[in-house]
């Protein structure tokens, strides 16, 4: 039995999901689908690769993880299926692999062609149920990834640059790279960009009216007020404490987050 | 393992679809059951009756497929399972059913008696968990249909008309029949309703605003534009690239669609 | 095959409850996962509580039930699995768990401590990923519970009082204690409460304006009448056949409810 994971923008309103499912386990009826997200915004590519790197490393070695954000579907850009030290990875080149793709060590990275794999007749809007289901069922059963189609080099798909965080003596300037359901705005901030001097005394701030301290767990502050905490995706990230701190300080992805250190 | 499909219009905020699978698992440990959808409009027969229709057929042979839209729960209506040359059906006979199974080659049909296969005591409110939930499970561990009950025949069971386009000449007029979480207008014109001429050319006209040709995929047009595509379901679509059709130009279901073939 | 129900406030935008049942593949690649709901509005125990009390009872004898729904996540908030005489139910020592275990015979009550059977590094803000899912999984696959850490004493942990209605002669008076997806509102009242006298000729009354008769089903009345009925729970809840009772009453939790019986 191998887990299948899914990311997709397809929400659970209608079918689209639930077709997927089905055509994989009509190749593989002991598949374990895993959900991981369908309510990524329509055509939010940075979103769906940020939900892929913040997940797929807690599953099985050897697990296939399918993310489908795909507004190019039908046109010219290639779907692809890579293999890495632990685990497959398979969607639209596009660039929603590639922030889990560059945390991973690459064995080989393949054009996806052979139409054997596939579901027949293929529709020209719906790739997820026709191309990516059934290619990710297929590799969990072990079929090799070269017989999906060409070999395509690293450099040859398309990757989003991850917005680097910049320090400056003290001073680390990162952004707002994702807010979560509970309004938590996660940052681009790692918590090993605070070496050597940690977190004690440390101070966020963003815009004019955020600014709180570091601390271990959201719990820490009083009710109502804002912390920053190095979250479970091992980024920092902004939260109120029982609220919503995007909605209470209109955080919105990419804006500014100043870290000062040792205040 | 058999796989078990479920349509609900449950939701996925109570624990109403958990404890169905909860239920199944109890009879069949090994079930796969993949969620269609549970965000069917409360009560909407017939956008269940077009899920089903649109999603049955990806699953594989054998797939249990249970429908649960069923404002009369608990009232005269008859519970009722189905098999076909390739599937089973089981859900309320008020037509949920119907648009899937005008496609397959009946078998038998039987009204659910058998309280053996149900759960007791058994509720007035949730036949979903009670009733549906363990005669799919029983079937799917090779429980005989004729066990559940006594036969009924076609023409005894609630059957919705399916909206048949008209063509006149070059021109056929259509509806809208269902519209999806992009915001894609789905019809009830089939690819094959437009032979001999095919749609070179053709043109798609709803209401007084929304004009447009018929492509290959979404992206045949410029972002914001309205397009008209033969989807994943094989009917004729009408989309805006990057957009949402039914907010931008107020579609709705039972709305009229005119295809002028090579105008 | 073991299942595991999975209780949360996470929702299903983000990796939240992915991460979960990735985790708990990777240490049990056969167990059957159910989602009973993620959408528990966020930190609410009472609704956690409650569907959990209202759902565990129909999944197969030896299933491991995890609710997380953890606002002091990180704090000195002890996490804890319990085994009953047919379950297992694992969450954090606040009241969650507490209205189903009240109605089960506990066997051991453990605080989690052994390190062992949790994710390693642990985050201070994830403990769903980084505790409960991976307990969870280790119980479905045999582990001793008492493995897990020391044992509690059932007084040693956080009950929520269940609200007791309240019958004085004919009179039963109890509140709102859920309101679901349809607006149908539960109540604390259960059937036996209106032993010996039933509830034939028997008057519901919510506030001012809500007055409707219990009958067998929602279709009982004419459609958008207020009705009451013995729901799947087993307790009395007040609906509106075809409506939604909490929209057009204004019902909320914690209202009063008031049962005449035999008027």
């Amino acid at each position: 039995m191998n887990t299948i994971t899914l990311i997709t923008d397809f929400g659970t309103r209608d079918w689209f999901v639930g077709t997927m499912k089905s055509v994989i386990l009509g190749i593989n009826a002991h598949a374990a689908i895993v959900d991981i997200t369908h309510e990524i915004p329509p055509g939010d590519i940075r979103a769906g690769a940020f939900a892929l790197a913040a997940s797929y490393r807690f599953a099985p070695k050897g697990t296939v993880h399918v993310a489908v954000v795909d507004p190019g579907v039908g046109s010219a850009r290639k779907p692809i299926a890579v293999r890495t030290a632990e685990y497959f990875f398979v969607g639209p080149d596009n660039g929603v692999l590639s922030w889990a793709l560059q945390r991973e060590k690459i064995r080989t990275i393949r054009v996806i062609k052979n139409e054997r794999f596939c579901l027949q007749p293929r529709s020209r809007t719906f790739h997820g149920r026709d191309i990516f289901a059934p290619v990710a069922a297929h590799l969990s059963i072990g079929v090799p990834i070269q017989m999906l189609g060409p070999a395509a080099t690293k450099t040859g798909i398309i990757r989003l640059p991850w917005p680097e965080p910049a320090k400056d003596k003290k001073v680390i300037r990162g952004e707002i790279v994702y807010i979560d359901k509970f309004g938590n705005a996660i940052t681009n901030i790692a918590e090993s960009d605070t070496a050597p001097e940690g977190t004690a005394g440390a101070e966020v701030v963003i815009g004019r009216k955020l600014k709180c301290a570091v601390a271990e767990f959201y719990g820490a502050v009083q009710l109502g007020e804002p912390v920053a905490v190095f979250g479970s995706s091992g980024l920092l990230e902004v939260a109120v404490n029982g609220g919503n701190a995007a909605a209470q300080f209109r955080l919105h992805v990419g804006q500014e987050v100043t870290l000062r250190l040792l205040r």
